[in-house]
């Protein structure tokens, strides 16, 4: 992070982040001379896994929950497949959720729950895609896409309303409210007992951490079943030689992140509400997504109708400036986002949309500079399809 | 690796390696400034991919194979779960496979072969299992715990005839030969023709890599399928967002350990050649497992009849020397090894092994001062138990 390309302005942090000096120092050891395998029987071995366990036990902390219930794992997606092979049965999710969520839904009976124009869930919409067989709510925390935050308490009170009715029913099927709150660590509370979720997955990759690494944390409640067979680590939930720099690296991240989260999204408001004002005061036309309130205090995702994003793109990226257009990992597939689709934005807006998110490398100065290029160049754009 | 502990004499390599300098200073770039997410639609975005596209290819060319057919992973557990998961039917494997593919086996019809006594496979009692519906043979190229060598070219006759048998019946059930190579890159060929396999799984960890690093290899006749559902990297069998600084790594470690195999191998079998003559000549009672030439060079499997090795690894590890006892993920589990029982090494001889494996940072004269440790403190507890 220290060696930031001055001239580029970076507004996609959503789709990456950069690993933070600090982080690279604390995992610097594990690189080096602590490379021994933590299941090996002498003591220099026996300190690397007390780091690793270590680094556990941060991440719970940082998180308020118990040590114990962290599955370290190498990266979102893994989490999430964890969560759903710890459950049958029936699941609802949101139409919005992150590929992985939705594949995984959709490798089994499921129901999509639709979402308001704002990207937000309405908690009866959930009640009422509610079975009697439905074991898994999954509900990403924060859209990936429009930063959209969710109303998890809400929801969560839906679940246990039916937790409570079953219970009565002396109906011992059990139901579990997982939520990939993969975008969120840093800019909007983590903590698993204020959501009142019992499933919760993070990612170090977008918290200034190491890149494939990730975690699954699982009230005691659920019992968590492997996806990968083998050595039986992670007490026989995630099989593999443990990643000792990368639980680190994200311990160390996951802390920072919580530490500054205050700070940093009242920093990022400010400088993403600027943004998004100069753009909208300067294009009548614009079209922001997303929650007005309740949404990821770094995302702005904003539509110039009749443009072509993917040209915005390039001639952003010809004057430094740096932005997504969706989900990163759909951006290469050349399909329109699944998300800007159940929010019913038209073609016509969705094709023109780009994803700005900012981070720690965003400043007043570069924000500045980045709403001048992207004015320069919509404006530059709108007049050469004349539609301005 | 610049940093080792010069006290510490390191003899247990194959439960870690550590990072090669200059494996490390290939990861950097991607563990600062080159942080982009692959997916991201812009031009250091698409620098980042060619990178992990170049890795690809330099790992396949390591092996002797086409980019296409090489998926990365986030370690051997994984490769060798997408092997099995890409496969059905029943299975046929040796009873001193490593947990992982025990595991996958068990978790299907499957036979497992016996090995003789120094841990080799007889191809004709591999012939002897497959039956009509087997669809996969899995046999690791070097035992983890012996470093014996599997006949896998005899292996792969076996396969090949029993194809050409279907082919002949009209039988279209696929059969598929996979081989765990983890121990062996810089110490065996890993080169997939040679081995005449389908499938392949090398992990970066064992070969001054990074951890959490392997490939699958897997021949175009095979159709992968995934293990983990979601954005549909690595042609969708390996989901997740690219790990690129880890493929980088694993690519520049895999070139080295290919380029000085030949001379390694025979520096590393002189040394462990010494080592196992100075031991034996001064304990005639000790037991030395594994096959005498079909041996990982870095391989040497010791028992000392009548002693406890946990106590031999921590007396050792007073005098600076680490040592391992069977596979590191089963070190801690206080069970006897499975590989041990299956050569069917007495229990009063099991219970006294020593692993140790050299490697990189094993040289004449720290494994002279090892030779020596193990003598005094061998010779002390036969002292103390009085059984000499």
């Amino acid at each position: 992070m220290s060696h930031e390309q001055p001239d580029i302005v970076y507004l996609d942090h959503a789709a990456a982040t950069p690993l933070a000096d600090d982080v690279l120092e604390a995992m610097r050891p594990y690189l080096a001379d602590q490379f021994f395998n933590p299941s090996s029987p002498y003591l220099p071995a026996f300190r690397v896994r007390q780091a690793y366990e270590q680094a556990r036990a941060d991440l719970a902390h940082s998180i308020g929950a118990k040590p114990a219930e962290v599955v370290i794992t190498a990266g979102a997606t893994e989490s999430i497949n964890i969560a759903f092979a710890s459950t049958r049965g029936h699941t609802v999710a949101t139409a919005i959720e992150h590929a992985s969520v939705l594949a995984c839904a959709q490798a089994r009976d499921h129901t999509l729950v639709g979402v308001n124009g704002n990207g937000l869930v309405d908690p009866a919409d959930v009640a009422a895609a509610l079975r009697p067989d439905t074991q898994l709510v999954s509900i990403g925390l924060a859209n990936n896409e429009l930063g959209t935050i969710q109303p998890l308490r809400a929801i969560s009170a839906v679940v246990a309303q039916e937790k409570q009715r079953r219970l009565l029913a002396g109906d011992a099927t059990p139901l579990y409210l997982h939520t990939d709150a993969s975008q969120c660590a840093g800019l909007a509370d983590v903590n698993v007992s204020t959501l009142g979720v019992d499933l919760l997955t993070l990612n170090a990759a977008k918290a200034y951490g190491p890149k494939q690494v990730g975690l699954l944390w699982a009230s005691s409640r659920v019992r968590l079943a492997p996806v990968l067979f083998g050595g039986g680590q992670e007490r026989g939930v995630r099989s593999g030689t443990e990643n000792v720099a990368g639980a680190v690296g994200f311990a160390c991240a996951l802390q920072q992140a919580v530490a500054t989260r205050k700070d940093e999204a009242r920093r990022l408001a400010d400088l993403r509400d600027g943004l998004q004002r100069r753009l909208c005061q300067t294009f009548d036309q614009a079209v922001v997504s997303g929650h007005k309130r309740h949404r990821l205090p770094s995302y702005l995702h904003i539509s110039f109708p009749g443009l072509d994003a993917e040209r915005l793109v390039y001639l952003l990226e010809e004057r430094g400036v740096l932005v997504g257009t969706g989900a990163a990992c759909a951006a290469n597939k050349a399909t329109r986002s699944h998300v800007l689709e159940a929010i019913g934005l038209p073609d016509d807006v969705a094709d023109g949309s780009l994803r700005l998110t900012l981070g720690r490398l965003s400043t007043e100065e570069n924000t500045r500079r980045a709403a001048d290029a992207i004015i320069e160049v919509v404006q530059a754009e709108y007049d050469r399809v004349g539609a301005r």
